[in-house]
């Protein structure tokens, strides 16, 4: 009487537009993932190091930089959207909402917005999510859409290609509110003092002087994030069938060049930030493998002011991720990732 | 005046049936170990996720899944018991009592049951052991007997031999009453709907879909286990006498194919779990090394009622890990841990 | 409008003698954090363990190993001081104040006392900075010199050279009162028996019997401790010119040596300590790389009391940290660490 192979996640035939996955689990931000996944991102911003000061600027307490909240709400939707997944391809409209501080508890559902087999490989498609995470208050801590080319788990089964209109998801960033009766200025030394929103110019490329080598230690920061896609992680499968598979190697889950890259670029441009914004648009160019060294520019496209916030100014950027692959006598510099970024920094004028 | 070489650990010929050892630091289980070690393991229990959930049910916070409150409890005896030993042989009524949450410290003692030489290898014995372990308040949170192959020290040192009376410990596992009154079903959602206790049949034989390439991130678990054995970390002390040490290299720590088969098994059969509740056996079969990848099977052996509970019932299982090992054209299956399983799970007439 | 790539840390001609530096960012003790580089470490003493250990010696919560004070306040140095460090060349001084418990925030600054261009290389020279470590409170945690060999950036840039006189720093060490009130005798099996003051003879030398081999898994620890030095992590950098960095490989941050030989040496000099007082010398005597396996030895010089607490002894040795290194037919053992350790150490006549 034995059962077949249990199975998780779901297969392309799977999928039907407007479909709601309520995801498991939920996940609450302990101090050890953050002090692991946010200290491994290089991250300087001290909204993320330092509770005195996290505090002082009216937060609750050591504030999660954006890449674990990304990572934290996308690894919950894994199981349901793309444990099965081939390669992840894009991130759209990925909007932050409340803060999220050490302690807190998040949890996600996603909405299916389209379903689409591939015209020229009849074993995947891609599906297209909006996916929103929340905290234990219910507040919306981030919202957005990803298309995932999904494999289908058996060729001849019929595929409910289709769209669905996304769901209204309000999010409005929470940002504690500037009081001149702060003590700002007596702070200002354990940041920057040369990133300030007075201190960016539109059509500067930063070059971030830092990089860092990824480690076979992806495996464990992926799973402490309760990712549970097996082309992370399970080494046997890919042997079995290496042709399948991006590299044919184990690929680096994207979530980690993800924060990074936002940790690289840190020092230059997040660290008088007080948070990213939103995300229009943002892809991995190509797949990351153990043993990268990885590297990241921001391009300052725009500069604008935050409605209400004198005290804060918009940065548009786009931060890019490369690294540099062998090609016999020299080295190619290969984008590994492109995320079209908005983040609110802080003016000079009101806190330095 | 130069003193010898310090020792720690005991050899065979250090071990007197009846001997009681209190031992040494006991822990605090950190976020920082929690979430190390829950997450490596792909535990996906809502209760050691998600402390709105865990709280709910009427826990004090994240509560620490069963592979977790086995290896704190487990290293705290390797200096007094294994650190010089060979190979752990038998785990025995392993019973569970008091749930363990984030920010308990447990300690431990253990009495020697038996010491008998090998009768064919001088150099080597088997010393039993009884293991418990208290949280802060004096409550058990677990017993269980070892049986563990312990190198002799000195050849010619005369070995103890004889057998001691196990000690009556009670141990009762500590579970939140059933009330009514709580929102179980509206939390429902964070568990998976295919796992109650009705969804299982005796017999079936569930292979777990995933499976995890152990690194040698595995020495960094282990030392926060606190387990000093040197087997697991002493790369140059291997190199020096290959053929002593099991496979010739680094051998993992045992608690960690422990850990990762019970996580490996979570989705399908812990999700709607409460508790472990007794291992009535276990092994390890075969070492495991870096590089290897791991898979688990859980053998539904039988159903019962759990007495008082009618919102429970007891899943007796076997859980068996495996790896593959290649021999020329082919692909072994080899066994490398067996555990004879019970676990308290919720039936789907009170909670969803 | 592109610009410069760019720059963090400073090279030897931004220097000035008498210069003051308040590092950025801060760092809070995270359980996080804790758990990680003090288990990491094999450090044994149970106040770095057992918060019931630990309150009920009189901390507030887990203590802080030595080593871990040393990293968090060392760390925030070195993107001003050494991030385009070629080698740490001495500690100088290290004398530790008040206590550091999880959740502590500690924050630091340095002073430039020397500046010195090499004589024979012109690519580099020696910078003399004293740095301190003070917690939230404003009390210091911790004081220390240090010498490190620093890269020029600009070879043709005249250097600062010069002396500044060190600051006068007041440290002392805080420790809880002894109070024979408390339950110290009911806690002495957590502690070894044969560690106490009284143990300790002047002339021995102890080689402490366990090994650790580091991994690649010190990456991630430098990591988090928020060190951003690039040749410990940037593996690119170093293909790119093998001859230029130590050994031509990603050389392991001396931190993580300095605590591992801390930690080695933990169960036969630590497990009755209360703290470490103070190091009058320390170095790097040799680069440790990924695969080298650890070992130390504790060198007794000298024992005396403690002034105004009877209950405590000093305990003045030398720790060295070595490996081996295959030389042909034979291994030769190296010296990797070398520190002039005090040590604050129980007595058995009032605590056992």
């Amino acid at each position: 009487m034995t059962v077949p192979r249990t199975k998780h996640g779901n297969f392309l035939e799977d999928f039907r537009p407007g479909q709601l996955f309520r995801h498991r689990r939920g996940k609450t931000i302990t101090e050890g993932l953050f002090a692991v996944f946010t200290d491994f991102c290089f991250t300087t911003n001290a909204l993320a190091k330092n509770a005195r000061y996290a505090r002082a600027y009216g937060f609750r307490g050591l504030v999660a930089p954006p890449g674990l909240v990304m990572n934290v709400v996308f690894s919950q939707s894994v199981e349901d959207i793309s444990e099965n997944g081939r390669a992840n391809l894009e991130y759209i409209d990925v909007r932050f909402g409340a803060p999220v501080c050490v302690g807190d508890t998040l949890e996600a559902e996603s909405t299916v917005l389209g379903v689409k087999a591939s015209s020229r490989e009849r074993d995947r498609g891609v599906v297209h999510v909006q996916t929103t995470g929340r905290n234990q208050d219910g507040e919306v801590v981030l919202a957005y859409q990803r298309k995932v080319q999904v494999w289908k788990g058996n060729l001849d089964a019929p595929v409910a290609e289709g769209e669905a209109p996304a769901r209204d998801v309000p999010v409005t960033l929470g940002l504690p509110a500037y009081d001149p009766g702060r003590s700002y200025r007596d702070l200002a030394h354990l940041t920057s003092p040369d990133t300030y929103f007075e201190d960016f110019r539109a059509g500067d490329v930063l070059e971030h002087s830092r990089g860092r080598v990824i480690t076979d230690g992806h495996i464990m920061l992926t799973g402490m994030l309760d990712n549970t896609s097996q082309v992370h992680c399970n080494q046997w499968m890919i042997e079995q069938d290496p042709d399948r598979f991006l590299g044919g190697q184990l690929v680096v889950y994207g979530g980690i060049p993800f924060s990074l890259c936002l940790g690289l670029s840190s020092p230059d441009v997040f660290d008088n930030a007080l948070a990213d914004l939103r995300y229009a648009t943002g892809r991995h160019s190509a797949p990351v493998f153990a043993g990268d060294t990885l590297f990241a520019t921001s391009e300052i496209r725009a500069l604008r002011d935050f409605p209400g916030r004198p005290d804060l100014g918009v940065l548009e950027t786009v931060l890019r991720g490369h690294k540099f692959v062998r090609q016999s006598e020299r080295a190619e510099r290969v984008e590994v990732f492109y995320l079209e970024r908005e983040i609110a920094v802080k003016r000079r004028s009101h806190y330095a």
